[in-house]
């Protein structure tokens, strides 16, 4: 595995059973008035989501197993779209035959969440009344929203009961929103990595990035499609992402303080360590594939996420939560969604008597140790799952 | 205490005595032929050196402290410039009668770094041979150079022995490099929440702030004198670090989740938490103050520090200490230079048999904790003062 595929999504092979060729679907619907009411009271639609599905619905229908994204991901989650794709979905190591995710048992579906842009409804998609895209006119989003709209797409499918709902980071927000909002069909819920409310320095972090990319003089608020795209300022935005994505101990593993040209070091301004280099192209390889307002719309839906909220506590907010079992696991280097947040979790869960298994994982990679850690949570997942 | 005063740098005033009204003094000195030989090679000159002193130089002259400041700070360390100033010097509750530099019985010196902008040549001096602003044609610098050009004042004074130097955060590097450079000049020196190399995770974040002024189109590839300022750029590479002088926990105490206006944080993309609100606070205060071009060198000169370099190891880097004692202090809640960067300064210290005091003080405030934690610090360092 080559460095370049560290950071938040890289992609692994493995040698297991793959999904195969898979490809997205989409599914559009419209409340009438044409309008979808979202958790701030401002209306949307019609809505598109783009999704993905492995594996058959048996018979019963209650085979299902609904994974939630985090931050920059897509629907994409296993397999490939074409037989010469590079890589395959975003976590294909975990999706497929004999995997944690195992589609000979279960049906698994994936889609990209609201305000993302990989074909569910976003800011950079043509807003109806008037026929360009929404940019700022897009109205701000929560993890709710996504949840809700989700659940347009599972009624859609048919689907009644989950057998799970699985999600690593800003995914796990809305496994909880899931058995939050819609405790009756909801079995069981994995949190990998994730936290009920975001933190301040999430918060503080968050605002950097989205500061460099308002700060960008192509940003033009937030108007720039068909223009130039605010590329640095998006850059800079995923550089400092990718930072919170490791763990300083993984950093020095993995670069430790070498420098691309140490002939140059102490001479050139320019010349740059070889973490510097790597951050670098991430930044590059980041604007080339997301959408610089939906990097803002969802941080933003991140920032003001409190499972909580409305409730007055988590404890108070889990009461409504019907699940048989809860999956709870953190990684021992995660500076982004840190052991204490999920302990925070596990704690009010406990405190309603609601079945809790909980790891925490020692692993050095940090927050994408969710992405990395595989081989650790397959087993962990597999038992949780039979257990359900 | 107000929140504002938090971050790099702040200053707070306490009831003990105060070293009155001082004043900045300059020093300027050019080796023949006018150029100083810089660690890479390159020359500079002639050289200003910025620095105030408190206290008396006793007639054995060897009562001397040498304050060491860190990233941004001045000369200016203790007492007011005028009588009507608002705060005192950036190290008051330190420096002064019955302070930890008890200036009834040391003569204390801090001199601006070079590369700064306070009065000691940096990018924003006049070059002589140009008569315009170096700019980018500024060499880049070393903690070695700074230490180096502080020698020439310190020999201006007439000194040739210190009793301690002391330093803070990258003051600390400099600390060490006196024990280096100097050995024989050296009885003591004492390192608060400073580490003997860069990380490769600071390093990162420096990237991403020094990226962000380099995109400012203002920046204008250093060259922004007399004109249009790269303030945003500056700006966001100052909040990043204002992130990484706190911690997690103390973000919590003190702003928690608190927004600035509740009833529109899920409808207003700009609305802002208060800690967003405290970042951009400190972003807009910093750009009145700093200059962008001095900022890039003297991140710059923190990435290329490793008091290893040329020696191998810290092991054998530290054989040259002649210190009597060594003063070593970290913050449990530092995560900037976290503990495990001071140990490796004590474990190769020790590995030569130097005596060494260490503490590591359990504090919420993270890196910043080597300017607040003052009522902590003053009786460690002062039976350390007396002990040498």
């Amino acid at each position: 595995m080559s460095y370049k595929e560290f950071g938040e999504a890289p992609v692994i092979i493995v040698d297991k059973g793959s999904v195969g060729i898979v490809e997205t679907k989409y599914y559009t619907f419209a409340h009438p008035p044409n309008k979808f009411i979202l958790d701030n009271g401002k209306t949307l639609g019609p809505i598109t989501v783009a999704y993905e599905t492995y594996g058959r619905l048996n018979p019963q229908r209650d085979n299902v197993i609904l994974v939630e994204h985090a931050l920059t991901a897509s629907a994409h989650a296993a397999g490939k779209h074409h037989p010469e794709d590079k890589y395959p979905g975003w976590w294909d190591v975990m999706i497929g035959p004999g995997k944690a995710f195992d589609t000979t048992k279960y049906f698994v579906i994936c889609s990209n969440i609201l305000g993302s842009c990989y074909g569910t409804t976003g800011p950079s998609s043509i807003n109806p009344e008037t026929g360009r895209p929404y940019g700022l006119s897009f109205p701000m989003i929560s993890i709710r929203d996504m949840v809700r709209v989700q659940r347009e797409l599972v009624k859609h499918l048919g689907i009644k009961r989950i057998r799970s709902v699985v999600g690593g980071s800003m995914g796990g927000m809305q496994a909880i929103e899931w058995a939050l909002l819609y405790p009756e069909m909801v079995d069981s819920i994995i949190l990998i990595a994730s936290a009920a409310r975001t933190s301040p320095q999430s918060i503080a972090i968050h605002r950097v990035g989205i500061q460099a990319i308002m700060d960008d003089p192509n940003w033009n608020n937030g108007d720039y499609y068909g223009k130039a795209f605010p590329e640095k300022g998006l850059a800079i935005a995923r550089m400092l992402g990718h930072i919170t994505y490791l763990s300083d101990k993984w950093l020095w593993e993995k670069f430790g303080r070498k420098h691309t040209d140490p002939a140059t070091m102490k001479l050139n301004l320019n010349s740059k360590f070889e973490i510097e280099s790597y951050l670098e192209y991430q930044g590059t390889k980041f604007v080339k594939r997301f959408d610089a307002n939906s990097y803002i719309y969802l941080l933003r839906s991140i920032d003001i996420y409190d499972a909580a909220e409305g409730y007055g506590s988590l404890k108070e907010s889990f009461k409504r939560i019907r699940c048989k079992r809860v999956f709870v696991s953190s990684f021992s280097s995660d500076w982004l969604y840190p052991t204490y947040q999920s302990e925070e979790i596990v704690e009010a869960l406990e405190a309603n008597n609601i079945d809790v298994v909980y790891h925490e994982i020692k692993s050095p990679y940090g927050h994408d140790s969710f992405l990395l850690e595989y081989e650790i949570l397959t087993p962990l997942i597999t038992d949780f799952l039979n257990s359900i």
